[in-house]
């Protein structure tokens, strides 16, 4: 009896997940966290109006979801003034990335993103055997120009750009993207990551063109709408890229409940608004807390704020282990000189409060 | 300008699905199905206690679902009386399956299944690249002793194996599916998907060996459990193998909500007891009005009753569009011989009303 052998590539790749999630910290610690902090999700929770939704179809779940997710893909194509076929849901945008790179990246396809950012995007393209080119962050944002310089330097089938970005909440504005948008090499296609564009000022995001092959848009549920453990991403996109998901996805992949929470999400834009303003408080809270204690906050177009802690990233991560041992869930960047920095999403005022007498401790004990 | 091209493996796919799912059959008639019978869901649905537990989680999806599913995985080790380290969750078996797929199959990689059987499985050989090889069934019923032979005869890697079998209904006792698991080669590994099996009879799954390298169950929480719409499946298998799915899988896909909701159905074991006995009943009047009707009834371990036309898939065909016309959603076989039978899932005593009622019309208007 032996094991049968995986793929030369499978077995080349480590079993590893891009991030450790609260849970699997709060087992090995032995405590649960007092607050949650570090994954960017909206403590603001959904709509009441999504939640009504959801929870009558639970009642429903031994149903299949619509594998075309059509009332979702109509309501969204309405919401953007662009066509369904033009709009393709997925299982959160990490899902949708999978299935992207698995469409165009093949062993040794160059791809291009930026040193320290979105890790799920690296593991996907690792996976499918790419070869992962980046370039650094400038002044704590993401690079177009150098994005696009390495892309044509080494044949790129793919760019990952995140606008607004994350781990650092930076972002271009719609000018600037859409400069990028026009230079991208024929051959070539930009994943738009624009995950928190519902949290961003006005102005961040260019105008949807879906006659343009060479991007490809990235939105979420996960943010703006409170809904991240729904699992519900999309993509939009020129249509025949578009279609391409429907080669490869897994048709009946979306969780019925999830789509039905994500319509009602939608349809509620006045409470997206008052969730952009409840977002917008509290990264001014979490401002002035870092800046009372003698950090720097970044500015952020996120439901998350990094605070630059003044010293290197060893330093940072002294800190970032004193806000969890006094039960904050929090992360940081991953790579210099970013990860002089501790993220901190969005919270309550309850959360706020923790944080403001959970820093000076931190601050002291890192020394 | 031009379309950035497509991996040489995904431009040579089809944009298709596996299945065309009832609410696309419904928006192309304009008329909703008065019965939804052809997926085999359950129309009895999920506990009343995973309902509530799902109604709870919807106002948490604001948080990630754990990534790796601790609490259901742990449960489902309990209740199996094996090792957490033997269970891996996935987004339904479909993708754990696509998962499979990519850890063992690149470009011409041998995989054998029964010709007819899941289609999703054969999407996903496809979608990597391999060599899809199919034996006949036999008498109805999957063939182990001919998969193992072609397995033998082409160097497969994988084998597909459902017991109870889908669309048949037929199954084999575990006995016969031991001495399956017995007989695969050394590097291939078999795919025993156990869908069904909780609404099979006792003495239908072999014990769990977990120590066996070249077998892995698949089981789910839609059939059964009535969870269809949740995605929650699950792998069984040796632990070297399960770890293998942290290679690729997508970490945070998991739903919040239906993590909560499987946990809860697990829990209730009296319900799925109760469920078993209404399906069973539910097949006892799907075969009494296929008699009734000169039809011949499979018999069936499942939660649907492939019923026997008489004639050849032409006819049948004609069948299932009599039914459909009358707003019965049902399905029936891809392939000759098998199709000359249509498959109905078990419903509600409304449901059985219709099918009563709908059943001599459509073998009027079929001549």
């Amino acid at each position: 009896m032996n094991r049968p052998p995986l793929t030369p590539l499978a077995d080349s790749l480590p079993a590893s997940v891009p991030f450790v999630g609260p849970e699997a910290l709060e087992r090995a610690s032995g405590n649960a966290f007092k607050a949650r902090l570090g994954a960017n999700e909206s403590v603001f929770g959904p709509s009441p109006k999504a939640i009504a939704a959801m929870k009558i179809a639970a009642s429903e779940v031994w149903q299949y979801g619509d594998p075309e997710s059509y009332d979702l893909r109509q309501a969204l194509a309405v919401h953007h003034g662009i066509a369904p076929e033009n709009v393709m849901l997925g299982e959160g945008i990490d899902a949708l990335l999978g299935y992207l790179v698995r469409l165009y990246v093949e062993h040794g396809t160059a791809v291009v993103t930026s040193a320290g950012a979105y890790p799920t995007f690296n593991y996907h393209v690792a996976g499918f055997g790419g070869n992962l080119h980046t370039v650094p962050y400038r002044d704590d944002h993401e690079d177009p120009d150098a994005l696009l310089a390495k892309a044509r330097e080494t044949g790129a089938r793919l760019i990952y750009f995140a606008n607004p970005d994350n781990p650092m909440g930076s972002w271009h504005d719609a000018v600037a993207v859409q400069r990028m948008i026009d230079a991208v090499p024929d051959d070539c296609l930009l994943i738009l990551d624009e995950a928190y564009i519902e949290l961003a000022p006005s102005g961040t995001a260019p105008a949807l063109d879906m006659s343009n092959p060479n991007v490809i848009r990235m939105r979420t549920f996960s943010k703006g709408h409170g809904m991240a453990g729904a699992r519900v991403g999309y993509a939009l996109g020129e249509a025949e890229n578009i279609s391409a998901f429907n080669k490869i996805r897994n048709h009946f992949g979306m969780c019925r409940i999830s789509q039905a929470g994500a319509l009602a999400a939608l349809r509620d834009q006045d409470y997206l608004s008052d969730i952009s303003a409840k977002v917008a408080a509290s990264r001014d809270r979490i401002a002035k807390i870092g800046r009372d204690n003698g950090l720097t906050p970044l500015p952020s177009a996120t439901n998350f704020v990094a605070v630059d802690c003044g010293k290197d990233g060893d330093y940072a991560r002294k800190v970032l282990a004193g806000l969890l041992d006094q039960g904050l869930f929090v992360r940081m960047p991953f790579v210099a000189p970013q990860d002089r920095a501790i993220r901190i999403s969005c919270g309550s005022d309850q959360d706020m409060k923790l944080l403001e007498s959970a820093l000076p401790k931190a601050l002291a004990a890192a020394g």
